[in-house]
């Protein structure tokens, strides 16, 4: 997310939101009682021996805790500030047994019990982690299909509404009918689902400029143990995830550790006041990045950037705080281990704490190493961007964050194919950043895209001219990284943001229940939607593969009158992409790549299926980048 | 020097010269003879302890030598291509004393002989360094001031003509002009001079488009060893040295070891084929430096940047040849030894060879560590900029140079002085290049400037407006860095390249005979031109004596409505640059600075000198920085 609208209304609300998240609820006159332990269960057998159980009800905070169960030590329980919450540190040993073990609570003669059960592992595929052989669909589940209409309104939810005909309201889209769905990314060439965050957003309707709005976007979390029932909670995405494994494809959740949503429970009664961070009045993030890695940056803008709120409705956690910290990371490692998700999207990841990112990815990678995560640092330039991954600079303080989203060379592909060719513009554009990939430890990691539900869509931004659209997507499936396609892409839908984000996350045709059109069908489509669609599940497909597009090494050639030559090689094959971005077929000489040709004679053009007898000569067409397998 | 247009009547000569280049000049017939030896002459008491002699004459190279010298011994003789190059190696015990040797040559009965001079090194300053305390003032020799016009042509020179009313041929300026000047560059506050290059440029008039064009820039080298007489010889620059040093000023000589003129003497009758980098026909460089540092790059295009030639006239020398790297590092040695210059700015660094240049620079301070040495890499991000001096990023190759000019600085000021204030825009820049500082070991050490000798004019590119004048100079003047200064900004000299260099390289008013203005005294100025004088000569004279503004601290604060506000400070001082790059005056609040303000209750405004009697809201003229020396 990014530069959201705070209205002259939510500005309003702030000294009030700031008064009541500084008092929590006084609960001495309530009866005691355990009324949730969190994480909601564990595992035994898992390779940090370490939990940490929020412990939460009236007064539970007040109790003494013993555990009794053969390899379970109850190494310590912390008071906070708040006396309805207790937080036990646990030690499991490896040869601890599946099973169930009451936790016990006393304080003079009262006695409070509490079942807490510790599975086994199964052996299920989980944390495959998504590479660059892969190619990743991102969805917006309230907008994609509704599978179950039984489940798209709740009358007891903060938010009682749905109704397609307001862009703000939810629609009911839910994971069934992503899964209804796995057919239609399978045959495009898809090999990965990135959902936007399925965490339930029990949030209410906010007054966004007169315009009332849901959560949607499912950014604001309310009880990270449960997937948002309008979506079909937790067995859903549990069937999604074990359906979508039976078919070979992977599932990347949108992880979200800055902030939650206001109505999220342990806000309602904060376990310390520096639970989330609090400023004298209301103060918003300045979305300045500078800050983060800038020597010469001002406390004060550090704090505001990192520690502002990104929404009055958006309480920044404060990741500083040993007990936030430990229950994010065993959050995360709980939702991998529970659903078998196999790669991290991380939500505003510069916004989080160094020290917190750094500690939840390696605990994440310790118990998983073949998972992959990326973050998404909406920067303008690589020395920024490659702060938050793995970074060849030498940072004061470095990341170890295995991937990022490829903010700058999202900027650079858009450049390339709205500028005219000039020495640093258009195309050159697209050069010149992967140029600087000596700035990255491993810039194959990184996940490119075109758009995404935060931006004006793909097709409008290259003025829906179709010879453009395949340009950009052949870049995107062909050259370094992992490619990402945000939903709709490959059946032209189109807008921009203004007047509102809703425009570029409209209801996907044939998803929901009356629409007039099915575009999962080719009969559905129309013929330039037919084109489109079938451009990128002729290309997706061929990459699936050929392990040179996936982790082959490129090679890329310094753009010459509009025309940028790049190729992709390992032992067994050489792909050249032959890029002629002016508007004017070009006849180009092949002297010059004359290292990479060698050896070879012909080629397939691998989109059109055609032979070229000789690499000599090349003619390209207008706005068109071929992609050639070569021959020998 | 960056992008000269090569025009076809250049191209066409390509082919001929490439034949020429390819042979050299059988000497059989000629009687053997040295007529000259490189370096002309050395020192004893030097660091290191090894030079390598190029002795040359007909046949020079067929002759087997012997020197008898307490303390020096000949180590090797090596023969190379060309039958009238020798190369001795030499190795000088410290013990040595200074004096004259006989150098011995025989072949049977033939006998050749030539006398050598070790000369005792002098106390004299030399190689003082510049810092971020000192402030360079640039000079084109040919067009600042004719000191002796009996030295402006001579009709033994490649070149005969001078003539001021032609933009493209000699002027006369010269070094006796500069020294003459000495006192008005101490009045404006400058404490370095940089001269564009002095040594010899006996090259012919070349045509370009139909006009000819003299080597009056000095870039293209015919003779290592003689400043060119047109500018005063060894002599007039030994002497301008010892002026300035005696006035507590520096001097920073302008180096090129990329290339050399077409006619220099050992190009003639080159040593050997590969002495300079040679093509199958001629090829001019690319100018692309992206394949320097882009891991992805082709050989073919690192190939052709880095070996093509700057123009046909200008042949690209191979630093890979050892007696090619040799023969530059004793000349710069000896440079520095010899005149005593002070820091060493280097010419197109980045088409140098990587380890030539990194131990080049390494000689260099190895016998004078003080010695400062920046080169141009004229390049459009920093992590390309940080590639081409001490850097944090881990490049595969690294380079040793102390600093770098600083050219993205450079655009960001451009930037900011003329784009409206925005989120990335116009002051913006300037934030967001100085936030991305981690990439630099030292970032004090960049030579930060607003125009050079190959830019349109600083005053023509603002659109002449003496409000952003003051705001970009006062930048300049007060950012981290060491400031420079081409001449004539500080009395509004202007212009664009079109059509053609000679534009930005006008003659400084008053500095020849016969000019009708003498803008060298207030009294030749007209009234804006001394306020631009003035406001340049307050700044850089207060600057000179406020340790804060050279090595103090650098804290900036992220822009706001188009304010930018930063701070140097160290334990004695705080001085704080206060911009508002508006069209509006701007009443400015304070606390967000608390961390930099407090402890601190008024300011001496040091351009007005008005003292401001409170730090709470500040009043900020439209286009004005304020700069504020904080009181408590």
């Amino acid at each position: 997310m990014k530069y959201p609208v705070v209205s002259p209304v939510f500005a309003k609300g702030l000294a009030f939101l700031g008064i009541l998240l500084l008092s929590f609820t006084s609960q001495a006159q309530k009866k005691a009682g355990i009324t949730r332990i969190d994480p909601t269960f564990w595992w035994v057998g898992m390779k940090n021996q370490n939990l940490q159980l929020l412990v939460y009800g009236p007064n539970a905070g007040t109790y003494t805790y013993t555990i009794e169960y053969p390899g379970v030590q109850l190494l310590k329980t912390h008071q906070v500030e708040n006396p309805n919450y207790a937080f036990l540190d646990l030690s499991i040993a490896a040869s601890t047994k599946p099973g169930s073990f009451t936790i016990t609570g006393r304080k003079g003669k009262d006695k409070l019990t509490r079942q807490y059960e510790l599975k086994a592992r199964t052996q299920e595929p989980k944390a495959q982690g998504v590479t660059s052989a892969d190619f990743i669909y991102l969805v917006l589940p309230d907008r994609f299909a509704n599978g179950d209409p039984k489940n798209d309104k709740f009358k007891d939810m903060a938010d009682t509404q749905a109704d397609r005909k307001n862009p703000f309201l939810r629609h009911g889209g839910d994971i069934k009918g992503i899964q209804n769905h796995l057919n239609y990314f399978e045959e495009l060439g898809v090999t990965a689902l990135w959902l936007n965050p399925i965490i339930e957003n029990n949030q209410p309707l906010t007054d966004e400029g007169g315009q009332m709005r849901s959560a949607y976007h499912g950014y604001a979390f309310t009880d990270h143990y449960q997937v948002d029932k309008r979506l079909g909670g937790n067995e859903a995405y549990k069937k999604l995830i074990q359906a979508a494994h039976a078919k070979g494809m992977k599932i990347v959740q949108d992880a979200v550790y800055n902030h939650v949503g206001i109505n999220h429970w342990f806000i309602k009664d904060m376990p310390s006041k520096d639970w989330v961070h609090q400023f004298a009045t209301y103060t918003n993030t300045s979305h300045k990045f500078q800050p983060i890695i800038d020597p010469h940056a001002a406390q004060a803008d550090w704090t505001v950037m990192m520690n502002g709120w990104f929404t009055p409705f958006m309480p920044d956690l404060n990741q500083n705080n040993p007990f936030v910290a430990n229950y994010l990371i065993q959050h995360a490692l709980w939702t991998v281990e529970h659903f078998g998700v196999d790669a991290w999207r991380i939500d505003t990841y510069m916004y989080n704490d160094d020290p917190f990112m750094n500690r939840c990815n390696q605990a994440l990678l310790d118990e998983y190493p073949n998972l992959h995560i990326f973050g998404e640092a909406w920067v303008n330039n690589v020395v920024a961007q490659s702060r938050f991954t793995r970074s060849n600079i030498n940072f004061p303080n470095q990341s170890n964050q295995p991937g990022t989203l490829d903010f700058v060379l999202f900027n650079a592909m858009n450049d390339a194919l709205n500028q005219s060719f000039g020495w640093d513009e258009g195309v050159s554009k697209v050069h010149q950043v992967l140029a600087l990939d000596a700035v990255y430890q491993d810039p194959m990691k990184l996940v490119t895209f075109l758009d995404n539900h935060d931006m004006n869509r793909y097709f409008s931004v290259i003025g829906e001219d179709l010879n453009k659209y395949k340009m950009g997507l052949t870049w995107l499936l062909t050259t370094r990284g992992i490619p990402s396609l945000y939903y709709g892409t490959e059946i032209l839908m189109k807008n921009f943001k203004d007047p509102s984000d809703a425009e570029v996350r409209r209801d996907f045709p044939g998803g929901f229940a009356g629409d007039k059109e099915n575009k999962f069908t080719s009969a559905g489509r129309n013929e330039r939607e037919n084109e489109a669609f079938n451009f990128v599940k002729k290309l997706a497909t061929y990459r699936k593969n050929i392990p040179a597009l996936h982790s082959g090494k490129l090679m890329q050639f310094v753009p010459q009158d509009g025309l940028y030559v790049y190729f992709r090689y390992d032992e067994s094959k050489t792909i050249m992409v032959a890029t002629n971005s002016t508007d004017k077929e070009a006849t180009m000489k092949t002297d010059r790549f004359a290292e990479r040709l060698n050896g070879f004679t012909k080629a397939k053009n691998v989109l059109s299926d055609e032979n070229l007898p000789n690499l000599i000569d090349m003619k390209i067409p207008a706005k068109t980048a071929l992609v050639l397998e070569l021959q020998k």
